[in-house]
């Protein structure tokens, strides 16, 4: 297929093409799964207070060994202000409860005694046993969150704890899933028409991989094109063309006519060959074939991988080498993607019935790449495969 | 550690409580990422028609060899009524468009020659070559997804081309997370008042895992306790205490007044200790211990397997083996559950400062299991580790 792009290096020209991840203040709630675009200080003490580890007493290590009077408990969330510890005393405490000035340890109720309304202390008792000062896990100023990192739900209660509100992160990409072709309807009547099915299943793999997706359908006509196009407010733009030759063709034109730049188009590779991706400023338009199976692997391969870089994600999918519980076919002269299940190093291929056929290889979630010219594989041998969806991004 | 119940007997009577995963109808656009709950059949045939899966020409095979007329092209969805193919003429027909009656094959273009506006065909014609029959990825009545299996974005486009509308699964389980502690606030003013980590940190763990959450903080209040958890419409409640003993130790008796089953209480494991398991009719609830490193290990190892078995999903999360970063400390008598960060089978455990500490452990991905008595393993050693979060779930 001399002319045609390979499939490495329309990736490699995909991922040049995205812009350097965008960055937004959050409120830390809407934060969970995003990437830090910038380390975080605390801007509060954690603990905010000498806390209690323990549940006992809060002494002075001049007591130890001796019996000590007992004053009011301290409970965790108590917001009275005691009195400094005078020796001969022992506050009661709780777990998580304020430490009183004057106290320099507290002492774990099992090894303490009662004594006629007083306690007895051990005889060695370490200075500022089971006390978490003020500031210890992270003093106020500190960083505690490193740029790059993962916003987890521990991260969300760490992130609390040090007193934060916002974070700064990488936000999701907006994408906006542009499905054309007049044959395009939800409840089709009219012989010839049929359901959009690329629109909503672009939109889940977006979805699945972080991103806010808007989604369009519009007739085949390029001045409604363009004006949507010129219109849309998102990072990526994906157009998926329906399935008439007519309205693909439009696509390259009504993107020169936006000003946009066209950098490439045509992969050699099977499903996918009419494959396009152009630039206007900031704003990324990617047209996928509208063959569902198509859609399907360029989306996987190319699109995702993009969405990924733009949210501060390694972009690299997981890939692993199985053992085929049926056999790879031959391929002929471009490189092939086919869809297959991966499970527990058992790699199933789902061979469509048609080009088109979504059915069968609905359950997939792992592409295999057969090279221009490779014989088949059969069942037993082994094979190397990409996942896609939620096995693609384990850490 | 006589008495307390092992961490493995908790987590089998945990799984063991769990209803049969609850059943929904719904829109087929609100499924992705559920489970079927039945076999899905088809109520359309897909492709809907006898279809194009090339551009070329639409022929009858008695004319190969010949140069027949070219009628008027049909593009994809095209609607108007061809009449049927007579011998000696082709229809120009574009990929996905319907097929005429009286057709037998497709010729790719590329295999025809234009001839004085009329078209020359290959000497050899295979029936049926290049057209995908109607009903041939699925035929109306047919059994098209398999109940257990996922729905994928795949699954979605699939469905909506056999004309599905809506899919039975096992919908998204509700849970309450309920935070209980007067100490608890979101802007604490008082000294001795913290903020609530831990209700934002289930709810995003359970996020995570597919359920939808419902929030609310309650004070250190039995009766406005025991009024909330009545009132709590949702497949599992989860209370956390705040720090305070006091109130953690009203949970049983608040559950019990209300006639819960209490069916186990203390589990002989680090953190985690007070960790309770009560059922009400179809209701679960959860006690998870106000200290935050308990409350995550608790959601991870018992709550969130809980949610995934009520969502038909497999309830065991990805396990392996990895090298230590560093050294695993010994242990003393009850099981400890360790914090640790696995990248590429390399594993860090993630010591926290104090029992409490998130700030240390936030970016963890797993935990490690160090068994009663088990000796401290150096730097380069192997361990095990059980994965959390996204990393846990992979197929």
């Amino acid at each position: 297929m001399a002319g045609l792009l390979e499939p490495d290096a329309a990736l490699d020209l995909a991922l040049a093409a995205v812009p350097p991840a965008t960055r937004a203040t959050l409120p830390i709630g809407d934060c969970l799964g995003l990437v830090l675009a910038a380390n975080a200080a605390a801007s509060a003490d954690l603990p905010p207070f000498d806390r209690a580890m323990m549940d006992g007493y809060a002494v002075r290590l001049a007591d130890a060994g001796s019996t000590v009077e007992i004053l009011a408990e301290i409970a965790a969330g108590d917001g009275s202000v005691r009195e400094p510890l005078a020796p001969g005393q022992a506050y009661p405490i709780m777990t998580g409860a304020p430490v009183p000035s004057g106290v320099e340890a507290v002492v774990p109720q099992e090894q303490t005694r009662l004594d006629g309304g007083r306690v007895s202390l051990p005889e060695r008792i370490r200075p500022h046993a089971n006390i978490v000062p003020r500031g210890g896990e992270c003093a106020a100023g500190q960083s505690w969150a490193a740029a790059g990192g993962l916003v987890t739900p521990m991260t969300i209660a760490a992130g609390i704890g040090v007193g934060a509100t916002h974070l700064e992160v990488h936000p999701r990409p907006l994408v906006a899933v542009v499905a054309t072709g007049s044959e395009l309807a939800s409840d089709p009547r009219s012989p010839g028409q049929i359901r959009d099915t690329n629109g909503p299943m672009l939109a889940a793999l977006f979805q699945e991989a972080g991103a806010i997706v808007h989604r369009q359908v519009v007739g085949d006509d390029a001045d409604a094109l363009q004006g949507c196009l010129a219109a849309a407010a998102a990072n990526v733009i994906v157009l998926t063309g329906g399935v008439s030759a007519g309205t693909h063709d439009e696509v390259p034109g009504v993107l020169r006519a936006l000003g946009a730049e066209i950098l490439f188009h045509k992969v050699a590779q099977r499903p996918g060959k009419p494959l396009l991706l152009a630039r206007q400023g900031r704003r990324l338009f990617v047209g996928l074939p509208g063959n569902p199976l198509a859609a399907h692997l360029c989306a996987c391969r190319y699109v995702i991988p993009m969405l990924r870089r733009l949210a501060g994600f390694p972009w690299r999918p997981h890939t692993g080498r199985g053992v085929l519980r049926s056999a790879a076919p031959a391929n002929s002269e471009r490189t092939w993607f086919l869809p297959a299940l991966v499970e527990a190093g058992s790699v199933l291929p789902l061979l469509p019935v048609s080009s088109a056929d979504l059915v069968r290889p609905h359950q997939a979630n792992a592409y295999l790449r057969l090279e221009p010219g490779a014989s088949a594989i059969p069942a037993g041998g082994e094979i190397a495969y990409t996942c896609f969806g939620a096995d693609a991004w384990p850490r």
